[in-house]
């Protein structure tokens, strides 16, 4: 299955998404593999065979969101200016999340911008981050906040990559497609709550589901001003829970999960969401191995983290609901703060 | 004067050129001014003076091409991290070309991308760096290797900040005005030889043409694959020049009129250009107090520093041309080895 994407709003280009077992990829000029052992281990041999071309290096950086840093991009620009890449080089995205954000980041960078196709192997990346263009790593203040918004040339899903992947990231990247679901097409989320993930039939038509309306999210609002924002349903409450649990305890699917779950008591609060719908989709998340319980602590505590986020201007949260049903969305601000406190209550008396 | 742009091709921002001296500028949310010591002690003042806005830091970076590199790219962000800035702040860039590149650098990779206005205080800055988007750094491999395509969100031309710049860097912005009329439009080429650039109205004059004739180039092609190469007249043959004198001997200006003078010998030979012209090309350059003669101490080894530059794709070098008289331009490659040698036999010879 190809999906053409046309990302229209602010940068012409458009390109495809193929989701199928990989075929043969022809490449002009030097092409570089750009993954880490614990991916190259499983899938580098399959991924060489798949491209054609002249020049193929593989360069591998370490495994882990920790090394998404501006040390690793320099240290792969390094690697592709002593190989004499030209600008008319290919940096293939071979791997997860990390690895396509920082590949991204590193094709924008090389002499201003050099072609760059993803592969992604997770399944978070395959219906996540290989859509919408954001390139980047991390620093001491945070996640994400050098980068670039850049296009990749093509994204090329082969859902036999997730063969591999451990069930608990495979979980983890059920829960951004429940996202998808709830905030955007009910048929999805009923088709969801029936589908076989065992079945790669299934699966395919999961990715592609998630992917079509990503892009038509993204194709709307290429630099996350508005529409876009909608895709941190879950991540508000979910970044604090990471945030608290220094990011070592939960996957971000996971803790997204636990966000979604807040979210929606928020949600049946406000009467945008009933608690029948809510329990359902909590229902939906535990039937897919995602936690749905949290220990806040201190619910205070957890109330003044929403305010370290980026994304928190001007000490207004955003708080990305569903709106009225499963299928819908709003983005509320100014929600006051002791109806929030409530909601954590709630969540934390369940 | 106020001239929009509007670059069509790959990133639909327009902005505008404002060619007077400074007024009022308004800007929402946090700003910072990007200069050097050397620029602050002269202009400063001046630009904090015109910029309305409630916070306001100033980020001093070391003067000079050397310091255009990643370290000091990072440092810049890093003070925007600390004095947290967010999406919705403003760079603005005092200082000539390499302040320009660096900041519009910054301004692209701060959480993916924040706005920036050029202040370009040097002649070649307000003629050629603030117009096109390229940002970047130098790095061991080479010049601009590194950086984005990105565009400002206004460019303010201040003519009077030309009063304190340097006689020798005025000469080297003249330079790329000259260029771009021998490329682009002979009556323009007229006027320069008339012109009193003595005279705040000429410089104006020249200015807003020499910014009018790159927007249409950089219109037509932002990203540098076809007609913007022709903005490399005089540089395919400068870049040598500087190379062999370690970028210590020349301002970039003055290679790029020795560039000219060596480009315009290869033009004579190949029935490109009258003798005549070729001649008025070079007495212009010289009244302009630019250099015109170089010794050339090894041909072939002169030839062969061709090659090692990034924009020589394949081993065929780009020879930018006048194509039959002046203000008008051909980009012609597979120029054969003799002939490129001949020419340099007549630079040397005059």
């Amino acid at each position: 299955m190809i999906i053409p994407i046309n990302i229209e709003s602010k940068d012409s280009k458009s390109y495809n998404i193929h989701i199928e077992p990989l075929k043969k990829i022809k490449i002009d000029g030097k092409v570089a593999i750009v993954t880490n052992p614990t991916v190259s281990k499983f899938h580098l041999k399959k991924a060489l065979e798949s491209i054609e071309a002249n020049d193929i290096e593989v360069i591998e950086v370490p495994d882990g969101e920790e090394y998404k840093n501006m040390d690793t991009v320099l240290s792969v620009l390094d690697r592709l200016f002593k190989a004499k890449f030209d600008r008319k080089s290919t940096l293939v995205a071979l791997g997860g999340g990390v690895i396509g954000d920082m590949t991204g980041f590193c094709a924008s960078l090389y002499q201003r911008g050099i072609d760059f196709i993803q592969m992604p192997t997770t399944l978070l990346a395959q219906v996540d981050a290989s859509v919408g263009g954001k390139t980047g790593v991390n620093n001491s203040y945070g996640k994400n906040l050098i980068g670039a918004f850049y296009q990749p040339k093509g994204v090329y899903i082969d859902p036999l990559f997730l063969d591999t992947l451990p069930q608990r990231e495979f979980s983890a990247g059920v829960a951004e497609v429940i996202k998808m679901a709830v905030m955007f097409d009910e048929n999805f989320y009923n088709f969801l709550k029936e589908a076989n993930l065992n079945n790669k039939e299934d699966v395919i038509k999961i990715i592609a589901s998630s992917v079509k309306l990503k892009a038509d999210v993204v194709n709307l609002d290429e630099k996350e001003s508005g529409v876009r924002a909608v895709l941190n349903y879950g991540h508000t409450f979910g970044h604090v829970v990471e945030n608290l649990t220094n990011y070592r305890e939960y996957l971000h699917g996971e803790a997204v999960a636990i966000g979604m779950v807040m979210a929606n008591e928020l949600a049946v609060i406000l009467n945008l969401l009933s608690q029948d719908e809510a329990d359902d989709i909590r229902e939906l998340l535990a039937k897919n191995s995602l936690p749905t319980n949290f220990e806040i602590e201190d619910i205070e505590e957890f109330y003044q983290h929403f305010f370290l986020d980026k994304k928190s201007q001007n000490n207004s949260i955003a708080f990305i609901l569903p709106n009225g049903k499963i299928g819908t969305n709003i983005i509320k601000r100014d929600i006051p703060k002791e109806v929030v406190l409530e909601a954590l209550y709630k969540f934390k008396a369940n």
